[in-house]
């Protein structure tokens, strides 16, 4: 038999907080140990969950720029939820009037309040310098697979 | 007064499609124009959906390693979803069965279910090789604001 031939890929489930799942998270991050009932919770808001907000800045109707945040609820950290935030633009006539800036502290501000331990996103090397003003640190190297 | 100060910034409402929305968008990726009823389904479902998948992979009832994925839905690319991988880990005790490797394939087999576009993921420096054997490659820089 080949190693890992007796292993079976599944979705978690409301025993596996109990079956090891915290041991391995551990191996990555804090993750401590969360109870069953507040596990069982925590699995059902990761499926249905209100998961994403958009935002726009508008004058006088129309967008000048928009901004997402999706809230991930995690089984690290104690369950505390992450912040990704994506798509980030401001209209090119809408520049130096730092609706770039706002948005992003607008969505900060929005992981805040729902208990976020920490927001992410992802940006081209050139942007790294409006990021670091706006309190974010470079990290990790970003994936990507087109499908 | 200030330039931007009379710009409000607010959650996107069904009427931002025809706000100039996806101009906007248009200026950071592919973002075509998506039909106000279109727009308003897609609006639903990133504010209430089955958005995340945390799947374990097991050996006599023991989790011997984990992997979630996140399912967004997106306004770019004309409403396709990004899948993010996100916490995956393999049992120290449980290396050597391609565990990863099977974790990462069942993840974007099931983004490419959901219709994703892409999968992305962010990793330490020291995993890109491993990555890249799953068929990913570096793309941008993960930026993190801890809370």
């Amino acid at each position: 038999m080949i190693p890992g031939d007796d292993v079976t890929i599944r979705a978690v489930c409301e025993e596996d907080g109990e079956n090891g799942l915290f041991q391995v998270l551990s191996q990555l991050t804090q993750a401590p140990y969360i109870p069953r009932e507040q596990f069982i919770n925590l699995l059902n808001t990761q499926q249905s969950q209100d998961a994403r907000l958009t935002i726009v800045a508008v004058r006088d109707g129309r967008v000048l720029a928009t901004g997402s945040v999706m809230i991930e609820p995690k089984f690290i950290r104690g369950g505390k939820p992450c912040g990704h935030i994506e798509d980030i633009v401001v209209d090119k006539d809408a520049r130096g009037m730092q609706l770039g800036k706002r948005i992003i502290q607008f969505l900060v501000e929005h992981c805040q309040q729902k208990g976020c331990y920490k927001v992410i996103l992802d940006c081209a090397d050139d942007n790294v310098p409006f990021y670091e003003k706006c309190g974010f640190k470079p990290k990790e190297r970003q994936m990507a697979c087109y499908l």
